[in-house]
């Protein structure tokens, strides 16, 4: 049995999803796998608490639950920060949940950094600090010998990332097509059946599909940031988040939509990379419309998907119909058991 | 650079898929994931091939195309076998690529074993061994310290097993349901269009997509093969191939094709694994109508494809369309890329 010491930053939905898990697949985990998770430390905008003998996640969940931060757990301490929670008590995994900052990535990125540098693995949900800083933060876990793993900052469970590093292998990928966003493509599929985009937001937001703040998903952002991890980390290309061609689904009307339906057509925000004959990729977030019997033409509501086009593995698809914060909490436990299995 | 020697057993279509891999990806291999691929042994019916220097897969390509055997190979030897060719030349890894014999699994099994004796690792395509003897074979692999991969015996390149087996980590898996046989579903498609059996079946040997004798994949026991290699690689339950109720599509008529799409149903060969409340799965091959919506309805022609439905990584669903030997070959040489980047 080994024990795994976890660090959590940022107890979001995100961050309870995975506390959840803890609560309920413990048992299981160290069965299955040997490993003996232990939260010993989480920090949100409260403060700190660090635990060497391990936290209590339904502690941790009922303290969130009633509003309260995680400086309220005992033993806690308001106003300390992430990076000073790294110093409190050893740990063996960060696991990184804050939320996306597309400018700075911060504090994730320093996060990350500082957790490398103190000798921890890396899990993030969090794309902000893989989206800008994919190759600096591999170096500094090469250096460390320490392990970065992301496969929930692209579409939660869905293995998008697993996928294209670990099975697409020795393949030239000529093309990934990808609904990449849960929200936009709620709105479009309530647009399509006559909803104005303002009644299908609403209704999207209360299904709780969408953010209180959409805009990064209405405006192709957050699909556009899905995009750029998977050309850095699975096409090898090291495209900056400046290079895609990004156009939402704001202007978008319902009369499009309809036309496109009589026309044997669905309309979808598509993430595209497009191989160039150099080896390089065009990348292009855009409202397209698709034939009905495309992979990604039946992608509907709260689903996700991604088509990877290659030269000795066919065309390959992959699509998922996850909701709510727990499977992108189960693709972080995924990462923390898959670097323990790898490592032997 | 870390040389792999390579002993290939069976030079059928995928054994000549995975040659063509080695002549067209061998740079590539070298330059990204740092191994030297050499194939130093092969062996088919006309007898054996060794050479510690590493054959040319070019030139057995030739052979093979020109209708001659390995033996006809300079320094070829007539009349042994694939258990002799391991005795002849020192390897790393078995490429397990012949005929699957679900009644002994022979010779595959004990060439296998042999195999692990001498501290090979194993890839295998072949499913006749996997089907009949996991948990020897991988506790073999144990006792040896080496590795048993077969991603390429469940529907070739697309990574059914390894979805399941790396991906879907800590999950339970409720249900299984797959298109696993490209055959099958080609034929059912032809006849949904008004085809008669025959007709379908003889188009479906015409593009290729079918075996000259095609009753396996008809009679639904190719399928079966699959969904027992999943139930007990993925699901960890030990299932026998005896127990599966396996209905093929000898009896389906165009009629009933077409009562199905008048319903709004499609019937595809199904192969299914239903989770028990004790933990075991109920296990089934038929022909089943699926609603429009169900993920697998618009898996058409050479189309292979997998649900996973899970209690916390929602519904994943992946799916293929590849043609030809290639993709089969592609998800070998995968594995054996796999073992080496694993190991480190």
């Amino acid at each position: 049995m080994v024990t795994v010491r976890l660090a959590l930053a940022g107890v979001g939905n995100v961050g309870r999803g995975f506390l959840e898990l803890l609560r309920d697949k413990s048992a299981l985990v160290r069965d299955s796998y040997g490993l003996d998770l232990q939260m010993v430390a989480a920090a949100d905008r409260s403060g700190v608490v660090a635990e060497a003998a391990g936290l209590d996640p339904v502690e941790l969940l009922a303290l969130k639950q009633s509003g309260q931060g995680v400086a309220a757990y005992p033993g806690g301490q308001a106003g300390l920060s992430a990076q000073e929670m790294l110093g409190l008590v050893e740990a063996d995994v960060l696991l990184e949940a804050t939320l996306t900052d597309l400018k700075t990535g911060q504090p994730g990125l320093d996060l990350m950094r500082a957790a490398f540098e103190r000798g921890l693995h890396v899990v993030s949900a969090n794309k902000g600090p893989i989206v800008l800083a994919y190759r600096d933060l591999l170096a500094r876990a090469g250096t460390a010998g320490r392990d970065l793993r992301f496969s929930a900052a692209v579409c939660g469970a869905l293995p998008t990332v697993n996928i294209g590093q670990r099975d697409l292998v020795a393949c030239r990928i000529e093309k990934i097509e990808g609904i990449f966003n849960s929200t936009t493509n709620y709105i479009l599929g309530a647009m399509t059946t006559g909803a104005e985009f303002e009644t299908a937001l609403t209704e999207a937001q209360r299904v709780g599909v969408a953010e209180a703040d959409p805009s990064l998903d209405i405006e192709g952002w957050d699909t556009a940031n899905k995009l750029v991890i998977l050309a850095n980390s699975v096409l090898g290309y090291p495209a900056q988040l400046d290079e895609v061609e990004v156009i939402g689904i704001q202007a978008i009307t319902p009369g499009a939509l309809q036309a496109a339906s009589a026309a044997n057509r669905v309309i979808k925000l598509l993430a595209l990379a497009l191989r160039r004959p150099d080896g390089t990729y065009r990348l292009r977030v855009a409202p397209t419309p698709l034939p009905l019997d495309h992979p990604l033409a039946r992608t509907r509501g709260w689903e996700m998907g991604i088509v990877y086009t290659t030269d000795i593995m066919g065309v390959q698809t992959a699509s998922v119909d996850e909701r709510g914060p727990v499977p992108t909490g189960a693709a972080m436990l995924r990462d923390v058991i898959s670097i323990y299995r790898q490592r032997g």
